[in-house]
C-alpha cells in the first residue's frame, strides 16, 4: 500500500468507482461471518445499499477548492446545514415573550454537555443586558458583616467547576393530563447540562459570618422581575455555587450574565439569575415566585410548596418524533437520565410498553446531578413498538409510572412530572408521543 | 426578616446606602477574627473598599425595565461585554490565512470545557463547507470488505462520548529559542478540550474486517489540502473515535463537520478533519504532512518523526500577561495541566522561579487525556515573583525544565515544547513572559 499512495489519491473518482464495484453482498455481513459481538455490524446492510445507491459521481467541490481562512469567524458558529437546530418556543404557552420559555433541541444533541447557544431559557422579565463593571452582589441580613462584592472581588476567590444539569420543574408539565407535544424538544427540552464555574456559596457565607439564628437565604435577581426564591441554609452550605462561567466562558446573558446562583439538582428557578442580593433570615419569605408559581395543587386541595428536588427522570432521545426510523434493522436506542438526588445507577429500556425491560449501557461519565447518556442496541423488525426508559438513582429511587405519579399527586399539577415517558413507533418508523398509565 | 420583604425590595437605593454604612473596617476581617481556614477571607478587604468606593448610586437600569423576550436569539451568543474574547491569529506566523492557526483565549476561560465558538483552528486548505447528505467515509485497503458509509449509516452505530483535549504540537513552538509572545492566548492557545461523540474506530474496523497483514491506517480529509496522516493500527484499535459531535452538538465546520477522526492525547493534526477515507496498509505512507511538517530536527541532524503523544504539560492561566494583579493580597493562582499519556496526578506551583514548590489543588474532574484545572491560594506581597507550574502524570512523567528539554531535543525543534513555563510578576502586578533555564 505504501508504494502507491500518489496514484490512488490522484484518481479518486476511479478509485471510488472501483471500490464501489467491490462492495459485498448483504449475505457476507461481517457480524454474521465472524461472529462479532458488536451489534454495529448490523448497520453493514445499510452502508452497503446506501453506498451503491448514492455514490458521489465525482470528487466533491469542497475537495477541489480551498475553504475560508482563519479569523473570518473569530467566534465560531455551527454549520449552515445545522441552522434548524435552535431553541424554539411554544407561543401559546405563556402570555408574553418576556416571561416565557425556549426549549433545547434535545433530539439533535449528543453526549451530556449542552452547548451554551442551545441552553433552554426561562425568565420572568426578559433578558437584561448587564454591565459587569456595574454589577454588585450584596450579602446581608442575619450576618456579622454585610458586604457588597464587585465581579472582580468574586473572581479572586478560589473557584470550583462542576458539570450539573439544570431543569425547569415545568418540564413535561403539558403532559400531566395526556400526551400533548409531538416533539422531544417540547416534551423534555427545558433541560440542559453544562460545566459551571464559580465560588461556593459557603465561602461567601463564611466571609460575611452567618448569625446563629439564620435558617434561610433569599436570592434575588437584578432583572426587571426581581426574581427571588427562599433557599434553606442547609442547601446553601451544601453545594450551592455563585456562578460566573458556563462551559468554559462567561455566562450567557440569558443564563444570568454576569452572575447567577446554582443549586445543583434543584428546580431551575431557584438558581436565581443576574444575582444581585443574598439575604440571610430566620424564615422563608414566601415571595411571588414561590406562591403564585412553583407550587402544585394536590388531590386534597392543599398546595405542595418548596418542592426543590428534580426527581429521577429519563427520556429516549432516539428515536423520537423528530427522528423516526427508516428501515428495519439494528439501531442504538439512545437517551438521557438524570436525578436531582445524585448519580444515576441504572437505566432500563422497554420496547413493548413496559412488559419487559433490558438494562441499557451507560455511555460516558456518571456524575451526580448531571445528565447521563444511555444506549441500548435494538434490532427493529419494522413493526409497531412502544419505547420506554426507566431510571434508577443511587438512592434507590425508581422513576415512577404515570399511574403511580397521578396516584400521589393527582392531575392538577404543573410541575415535577417525571413519569416514565412513552414513544410509539408505528409500522413504517414514524414516532408519536403517547401515554401509557 | 420574613415580615418585611416588600419594603426592603421597594426602596433598594436606601437599603444599599444603609448597608454600605454598616460595612466593616478592614481590621474586623472575618478570616482573622474567626480563624476561618478559607483563604477567600483575604478578599474581604477588597470587597469592602470596592463597595465603599463604587457603590452604584441607584438601582441600575436593567432592574428598572424588562429585557429581551425569548427567541430573539434562537442560537445564543455571549454578552456584548465579552466581545473581545475571541480566537485570534498571529499574522506573521503563516504565509496564508487558508493554511494557518487561530488561538483559543485561555486567559479568560474557566473549568475544562472549551466552548465550541472558541476552539482553536488549524487547517491546511481552509475550512470547507461540506453538505453532510453528500459526505461519505470510505474504509478500504487491506480489509475483507471495503465499505462506503453515509452520515446516516455512521449515526446508527453505538456511539461513545469522551472529554478529551486537542492540541497542536506546535503549541508553544515560538518559545523554543526564547520568550516570544506576550500573551497566554499565543503561548498556549492551540489547546482546547471538548466532549466528543462518535463511533469507536475499532467498531468500523470490525465492520470491514482488517486483514492480518495490516499494520497502519491512512486517514485522509475531504478538504482542499487532502490532509492525511498515517496512524499505527494499535492506536486505531485502542481509543481512536470517528467523531461527529462536539460539546453536544454536531461538529463545527472548522473542527471537521460533518466527520473527523479523534486520536486522544496525540498531535492534533493526526485527528484528521473532514474525514473521507481510511485506508488500511502494511506500512506508513510518509505523506506530505508527515515529512514536510510534524517532524523535528534533532541535535544529531536526524529528524524525529511520528512524535505522536502530546507530552505532559501545564500553564498558569491566572495571572498571565492579559490578566495582571491589581493590589497586594490573596489570590488564587489558576492553571491547566494535561497529558497525552493519561491522567494528571499532581501539579506543583512555584512563585520563586522553581526554588520552592507547593502542590496545587485539582479542581473538578481528573480525566485521562483531558485538561485538568488546578488552583493554589497565594498571598501576594506586591513584589516581583516568578510563577511556574510543573505537572506530573499518572505514568510518573514529570514536566521537564527548558534546560532538560533542550538537552534532549536541541534548539531546532518546532513541535512538542512542553517545558515548564514562567510568568514574571513585576512590582505593581504587570505580568510578562520570560524564560528560565
Amino acid at each position: 500500500m505504501s508504494d502507491k499512495p500518489a496514484g490512488q489519491r490522484r484518481d479518486l473518482k476511479a478509485l471510488l468507482a472501483q471500490e464501489a464495484g467491490k462492495l459485498p453482498q448483504p449475505e457476507r455481513r461481517a457480524f454474521l461471518a465472524n461472529g462479532l459481538t458488536l451489534a454495529g455490524g448490523a448497520m453493514l446492510g445499510s452502508a452497503t445499499s446506501a453506498a451503491a445507491a448514492n455514490l458521489p459521481p465525482e470528487v466533491p467541490p469542497w475537495t477541489r477548492s480551498v475553504g475560508r481562512g482563519v479569523v473570518t469567524v473569530p467566534y465560531g458558529m455551527p454549520s449552515r446545514y445545522e441552522q434548524d437546530i435552535v431553541r424554539r418556543t411554544v407561543p401559546w404557552l405563556t402570555a408574553s415573550a418576556i416571561s416565557s420559555i425556549s426549549f433545547t433541541p434535545l433530539h439533535r444533541l449528543k453526549g451530556i454537555i449542552t452547548p451554551n447557544g442551545l441552553v433552554f431559557e426561562r425568565y420572568h422579565g426578559g433578558v437584561p443586558e448587564i454591565d459587569p463593571a456595574e454589577h454588585r452582589l450584596m450579602v446581608h441580613g442575619l450576618v456579622d458583616r454585610p458586604l457588597i462584592f464587585t465581579m472582580d472581588d468574586l473572581m479572586r476567590f478560589p473557584s470550583v467547576s462542576v458539570i450539573r444539569f439544570i431543569e425547569c420543574p415545568a418540564n413535561g408539565g403539558m403532559e400531566w393530563r395526556g400526551a400533548q407535544m409531538e416533539a422531544l424538544q417540547f416534551t423534555h427540552g427545558m433541560l440542559s447540562c453544562c460545566e459551571w464555574t464559580g465560588v461556593p456559596l459557603a465561602t461567601l457565607l463564611q466571609e460575611v459570618g452567618v448569625s446563629a439564628e439564620a435558617k434561610w437565604l433569599l436570592a434575588e435577581g437584578a432583572d426587571g422581575s426581581g426574581m427571588s426564591r427562599s433557599i434553606p441554609l442547609e442547601k446553601a452550605l451544601d453545594d450551592s455555587i455563585v456562578v460566573y462561567a458556563q462551559n468554559g466562558e462567561m455566562l450567557r446573558p440569558e443564563q444570568g450574565y454576569p452572575l447567577r446562583l446554582l443549586n445543583p439538582g434543584w428546580e431551575g428557578n431557584t438558581s436565581v439569575k443576574w444575582l444581585r442580593r443574598l439575604e440571610l433570615g430566620d424564615a422563608a419569605w414566601y415571595h411571588r415566585e414561590e406562591t403564585s408559581k412553583y407550587t402544585d395543587l394536590m388531590p386534597d386541595g392543599r398546595a405542595r410548596k418548596f418542592s426543590w428536588v428534580q426527581e429521577t427522570n429519563s427520556v429516549i432521545t432516539f428515536p423520537c418524533p423528530e427522528n423516526g426510523l427508516k428501515q428495519a434493522g439494528k439501531y442504538e436506542i439512545e437517551g438521557l437520565a438524570w436525578s436531582g438526588r445524585g448519580r444515576i445507577k441504572r437505566v432500563d429500556v422497554s420496547v413493548d410498553g413496559g412488559v419487559s425491560w433490558r438494562s441499557a449501557r451507560v455511555k460516558g461519565l456518571i456524575l451526580p446531578k448531571a445528565l447521563t447518556r444511555f444506549g441500548l442496541e435494538w434490532d427493529w423488525d419494522g413493526g409497531p413498538a412502544l419505547l420506554q426508559s426507566r431510571a434508577v438513582d443511587e438512592t434507590g429511587y425508581v422513576q415512577p409510572t404515570l399511574a403511580q405519579l397521578r396516584e400521589a399527586r393527582g392531575v392538577e399539577s404543573i410541575y415535577h412530572k417525571n413519569a416514565i415517558h412513552t414513544w410509539r413507533v408505528a409500522e413504517g418508523g414514524g414516532v408519536t408521543n403517547v401515554q401509557i398509565e
